[in-house]
């Protein structure tokens, strides 16, 4: 596609009008909202909202008044027929770390007898590092088992769960949930999948692949604010067994009851710790709401157009400067982002900045683009891939200001 | 005092210009800040900020631009003068239910020939549930050992851990912090402090104390909104051996190397779990800012003389409705709040907040009301023991639309 072909399917792009949903910043061409997704227009007036009507003037009144007891629930049963699953399997609570937890916690219980967990090196830092946690505070013989490669290949009779990331987030390439579940069951194992680079990015179909566990992150295609709350999911099978450590008290049965001993609520509200952050709720409920009123299998379709022209772009326009395509060609093996590895990736990557072109780096050298569908354009991925050229024709990459490593999420 | 008394106290309160700071319903008396602090005027302009300058601006830059990524240990050093720690003693993460699961399990891994946590029956839920929920979870003759009374009678060689809420949520009874932990430490128990309902409502004295770890919620006295963060303390002298099982990738020692096996950052750092979340971040990063222009000492003066007043005015015009008062007189053995019991306390409470007068009720019998010293004056008291009369007077609490309960927090 020329740029005038991109114009072209900009206006005949069913998802057009969601581009005018949210705010985005003149001039940027935003492609990382697998990082962080943009403020919406209705995230605005929802904040404003619980700022100055139900925390100002409501005051402790909102926690029935204007339902914010009820958030954890109501949003997990928004976000269930964006994940596959049903209203009750879902809740929002805590960060995907602290729900990686409960997921993994409540496995190992439900298979007394394993003590191991499997996932891959690769997989997101916090997967494993929260299960290295658990494994170290049982310490009776468990483990966290990492593998290279695939992780089926690693069941066996003590393998409790395993847990997947979907979509890995440097290379951006898709595990297939229903193959991976079905040989996790078939060795008795549980498994646990982490959605946050899937979710709010294309369909996906945690009960039909027949998945134990899952959770996801708020703040990324869901565009639930920054640092937003995560959510979990427990298959409705696995509810009346589920047992998880941080059994806070508005998992109590009756919280206000205030009794001196747990007693689990019922379903997946045993699932929820403490008293969740209501403003980061509001603009997560807000993300969701603006999601669920677009058609997932559209959203994808364009995700795909999305990608596969950047990847042609790129590899047409920036041939012969040594980037290497980290990300699966195949539709089915590969989610919303497109990664090319290059060993000056960091340098590049801040020089794109400069441009007013976000994307962001990831060790060791992934260069990782972001495409949410709901507000991107063609003619956007069309401008990327050109200013991805002249960063690299020009070699403007090599300045010192743009080699300086800098901390960022 | 009589009400002219009370008028002429407000005019000489040296606290009197914070009023001005908070956002408070016009007519109302707001008697709940124990339960959730009102929003400061500079709380509203932050999250404004916040919200349309940093997250729909700035975008993904804001984490080192916007300093997000450093508001976990930046608000944990502001709340440190507030508590009587050293700031880098002190991280706000989480909820208080989670940072309660990382203190015990800090102090468990700090005593592992010990396995008793010693608590009171009648400490906060979440204090109790978090301790049993690790408790089944270690299942290596773990026990939570909850005592009515004394804390310190129930100590012996089996016990790690003291867990003991400063002030009580029912009653509002302070426990001795000094005379606590002594005990506990001659026994060779730590002891972790439940600081929710003393954190700026009081000056805290936690080295001076000699405490271990403590935990605190940031949306009572501190004014942080709703369900806003928790903060740990770990005293500094336990963080090189403190080791907690929710070991996110931003408590790892160096979070974007991305590493595939976790290794704990220095110091208060490692207690850091999963991506905090921003929004409420601010809300309590502003509150506290607020409350750390306010002398401790002063604000403590204040709410004691709002509380005796509250007692002393209570006593007087309502006697003879079977009131009776659950809050120690003594200065030193009370928080900042009053509670009288009563069988129809429920019932009661309600026809306040109709009169728009805002305690809250705890089971079984508790009618709780806080009084919150930068914003409450004087003449709030009196007018509000004067609605109490009234609503025992004319029997308006025997309404039955005042009878029926609601769950409220």
């Amino acid at each position: 596609m020329n740029r005038a072909e991109c114009l072209a399917a900009d206006r005949a792009d069913p998802l057009r009008r969601w581009r005018d949903e949210f705010i985005l910043p003149r001039g940027r061409i935003y492609l990382d909202g697998n990082s962080l997704g943009p403020l919406s227009r209705t995230g605005r007036a929802r904040l404003k909202a619980v700022i100055e009507r139900e925390w100002a003037r409501d005051l402790i009144q909102s926690w029935t008044k204007n339902g914010w007891v009820d958030g954890s629930t109501r949003i997990g049963a928004k976000i269930a027929p964006l994940i596959g699953a049903k209203p009750a399997e879902v809740i929002v609570a805590d960060s995907t770390s602290v729900n990686l937890f409960k997921a993994l916690a409540g496995a190992l219980a439900l298979r007394p007898e394993r003590r191991v967990i499997v996932s891959e090196r690769g997989n997101f830092p916090t997967d494993i590092y929260m299960a290295e946690g658990l494994a170290k505070l049982l310490g009776q013989g468990h483990e966290l088992r990492l593998v290279d490669g695939d992780v089926t290949a690693a069941l066996g009779p003590d393998v409790a769960a395993v847990m997947v990331t979907e979509i890995d987030y440097r290379t951006g390439a898709r595990h297939d949930m229903a193959a991976v579940t079905r040989a996790a069951h078939e060795a008795g194992a549980l498994t646990i999948w982490d959605l946050s680079h899937s979710v709010g990015a294309m369909p996906i179909a945690l009960n039909r692949a027949a998945a134990d566990f899952a959770v996801g992150c708020g703040y990324k295609y869901l565009n639930g604010g920054p640092g937003g709350p995560a959510f979990l999911f427990v298959a409705a099978r696995h509810q009346d067994g589920f047992v998880q450590p941080l059994s806070g008290w508005l998992g109590h049965a009756d919280p206000f009851e205030f009794a001196s001993a747990y007693r689990p609520a019922r379903g997946i509200l045993r699932a929820i710790c403490g008293t969740p952050p209501v403003l980061s709720m509001a603009a997560l409920e807000a993300g969701v709401d603006l999601m669920r009123k677009i058609d997932m299998k559209t959203l994808r379709a364009k995700s795909l157009a999305l990608t596969d022209l950047f990847i042609a772009r790129v590899e047409e326009r920036c041939a012969g400067h040594g980037l290497v395509l980290a990300t699966p060609r195949e539709h089915a093996r590969r989610g919303s982002q497109v990664s090319f590895r290059h060993k000056d990736g960091y340098a590049i990557v801040q020089a794109l900045i400069a441009r007013d072109v976000v994307g962001d780096f990831r060790e060791p050298d992934f260069m990782r683009f972001g495409f949410a569908a709901p507000y991107l354009r063609f003619v956007d991925v069309f401008d990327a891939a050109e200013h991805l050229r002249a960063v690299l024709e020009s070699g403007e990459w090599k300045r010192a200001a743009f080699r300086k490593k800098r901390k960022v999420t």
